[in-house]
């Protein structure tokens, strides 16, 4: 694009959004491209932020008119690169931010239903819920700055996925921005609705390279009348998961979130993390942090988890284990599951994955993964911690003493590569919640079949025609 | 297709599938054929029943090589016509069918999973999964005669979903024969696997227009503890949804189903099926059937439903109720609603529809479609029924006395669409549950966007560039 028409193009651009709306200086674009663990570089034109549907739709129809590609962006805190932009100037492209599109449409507790706009904050989310005496059930670290429209083009996962579902488990209608600007409206918030093809299925998790989301219908559920939080010490992995299965048979979908996290993880945490402390006597291999919720009342299910507990302690399926008597209590346990990942950054850089399998296969994962790390990468530190309920675990390398940061982060792709084939030859996956963004297109070509890749070559040309929307993230260009 | 042309081409068909895979003699054909409430007659080249994913794709080779179109065909109890092969001398069609189908791959209670191939009959693998301690929990009329591969189609909903789903959110992986013959094997358990775009999603609710699924992994639920199951009597369907907010406030996620009946529709149940009694004394404007399963066990679970119904009766909520004391209780409480359909087929022609609105907006919308449907059809019977916990009413509207058949259902577009567009108009769906087909073609040209039909023209021919998959449902030919 020469100097000339770039002006020109920022002119359209600021005619639509005004002067709020549109920022192209180097300094003000920062915080939109930059990748918060340092791994990618942005590079954009521009960064367009609209604050209605209509305005949105006009910076796409802008965008497709002088053939500049568009970056959808939440609240840039995924974890794959999916919402950096990589503008050349044979390739343009402008982040396109759903920051101030982030009304609280309309919340319906009658119909367990709340319609926002794509920028909302997930926390503001889940208080207007509660608010209402509903739950919205998305809920995951980032949950303070991370957005709707992100959460949905990513198909967030989060902690409570194995009673709720995923993000798309939640999302009753969209109102998406297409790539040639034309607006699908589809709204509706509705529980049964079978009118031909689903089409808001086709913008969930497609990491905004069908479409621009805008707003979205989302399911919500009763508020718990109780809720039990229990952190439990445990042998092995194997034994985390036997405890999982007597769980679930006793409590039923009671059950809400069960996390595992390992010594190493914890200790991470406690290096890195004034005042955030596991509060269970000693020190054990493997913890679970685990959470009722339901029908029953405070007492009733703190009573049927204590019971459980003393059962399965008695059993020899765990060492010990510490029910949260207080709110305070139980946030503190929380806190340190959360604290995980900032520790981590701490800590120096990490080679990090995100695998799932089927639940019954984590602990023969870990039992081979980790050897297999400690062979690629000798003096690494394995960081295993993640929702065992799910199958997904995050399973974090940590810089070994004595190599360089650069040298240490250069062998990420071929260390991947071995942990990932492992998990997928178990039935599993090499991206459980984190998606594809920039750093896995290769292992997306690599382990999906060419009947795959082509329905979704198919369906991005159908869609996209012009490879407008967000042109490199799941798919090679 | 010339008669020399269709005997080449039924020898290759039959060399594909042996003698037991294929049927071409007319009356052979009729099961295949018929559509049971007698709304068409199918036609077919063939029918094809293979009985393994290869065959399949082979019968689908040799279909796309010769331009035949295919029918996918479950356990043929569909309500739009979706399963209705309309071959011609131009466009000639087969059936090809799923019922050989039939196996159920692999139950795995500890990953709450089950893999089945699509012709499996829905009871047998609520059976398998009742067997391995766990809840399969699609559950509707048809259970003993419709498939698996017809749910997953057409995204079937029934009675459990609105706390379980519909049949897309327990679907975990699928096995599909795409229209050139290709093999897309997706089949596995994952909880969470965000890699690319959920391609499994595109032919679920699809009605065999861009594939043939040919298997399927499932999620499965703990079994339920203890069940607790309710018919109560109420004023209105205003006072039905009032009951329904505080059940959900009050018992959460342990409610499972919520059906109302309007008295008329037990009066064609107690008129045309022997021994189908509903037993709460007296006869009441609008009856609830409701249903709770959980962690608890039965006695607990059955007592927290007493108490509730006590403290709703005290409220003024509702006339009265009954709780089952034994499971022939239950049984005999979930005949009647179960009953209804065949009773309505044995009454005589009815017009049905199959809507859905906002759960709040139910009692708003039979209060406007009653009239509506008196004056459009003077002397009709409202026979009004379904899930009301999903919005989701079934509003059939019976033969008139002195209006012959024929006549009667000729009128079928124009009550319909007046009926349709004041659910549309609420926010609503006109086809909830029971999908497009043949029958509800013209509606989805109608009352969805150009921009949605646009999307679903340009999915359509992505995946099927020769329109082989069921040509002319959902999308005009």
């Amino acid at each position: 694009m020469t100097k000339l028409l770039r002006q020109v193009f920022l002119e359209e651009l600021g005619a639509v959004l005004g002067p709020a709306g549109l920022v192209s200086s180097d300094d003000a674009m920062q915080p939109y491209l930059a990748e918060w663990r340092g791994l990618y570089a942005g590079r954009a034109l521009a960064v367009a932020i609209p604050d209605s549907t209509a305005a949105a739709a006009a910076v796409v129809r802008a965008c497709a008119a002088r053939g500049v590609a568009i970056v959808p962006q939440g609240g840039n805190t995924g974890l794959v690169g999916g919402a950096v932009a990589q503008s050349t100037d044979e390739r343009p492209q402008i982040v396109l931010s759903a920051r101030r599109l982030a009304r609280i449409r309309h919340v319906d507790p009658d119909n367990y239903a709340i319609t926002a706009e794509s920028g909302c904050i997930l926390s503001a989310l889940q208080a207007a819920a509660a608010a209402a005496g509903r739950l919205f059930p998305l809920s995951l670290a980032a949950e303070g700055s991370c957005q709707l429209g992100g959460n949905i083009s990513t198909n967030a996962g989060g902690i409570n996925v194995l009673r709720f579902g995923t993000t798309r488990d939640l999302v009753l209608g969209l109102e998406v921005v297409l790539a040639n600007g034309e607006v699908f409206d589809g709204l509706r918030t509705l529980r049964k609705d079978n009118t031909g093809y689903d089409l808001k299925q086709l913008f969930i998790g497609a990491e905004g390279t069908l479409g621009f989301i805008t707003a979205a219908a989302c399911k919500l559920f009763p508020a718990p009348n109780g809720m039990a939080t229990a952190l439990v010490a445990v042998a092995t992995p194997d034994a985390a998961i036997r405890l999982y299965g007597e769980l679930r048979s006793q409590l039923g979908d009671e059950l809400i979130a069960f996390e595992l996290m390992g010594q190493a993880a914890l200790d991470l945490v406690s290096r890195h993390m004034a005042g955030v402390r596991v509060t269970l006597p000693g020190t054990h291999p493997w913890y679970v942090l685990l959470e009722m919720a339901g029908a029953r009342t405070h007492g009733e299910t703190h009573d049927a988890l204590e019971q459980f507990l003393a059962r399965a302690t008695a059993q020899g399926l765990l060492i010990d284990a510490l029910v949260a008597q207080t709110g305070a209590q139980r946030e503190a346990l929380w806190r340190v599951r959360h604290a995980i990942p900032e520790a981590q950054r701490l800590e120096g850089a990490a080679i990090k994955h995100d695998i799932s399998v089927p639940v019954a296969e984590v602990g023969n994962f870990l039992a081979q993964a980790t050897p297999l790390a400690l062979r690629l990468l000798p003096g690494t530190r394995v960081i295993a911690f993640g929702h065992l309920g799910d199958g997904n675990m995050h399973f974090n390398l940590g810089q070994p003493a004595g190599l360089d940061r650069q040298e240490f982060l250069a062998r990420w792709d071929d260390v991947s590569r071995s942990i990932h084939a492992l998990a997928v030859g178990m039935g599993g996956s090499f991206s459980a919640e984190h998606g594809i963004g920039l750093l896995k297109v290769g292992e997306l070509s690599r382990f999906r079949s060419p009947v795959e890749l082509q329905l979704m070559r198919a369906l991005k040309k159908a869609v996209d025609p012009d490879n407008i929307m967000n042109p490199g993230k799941i798919l090679e260009v």
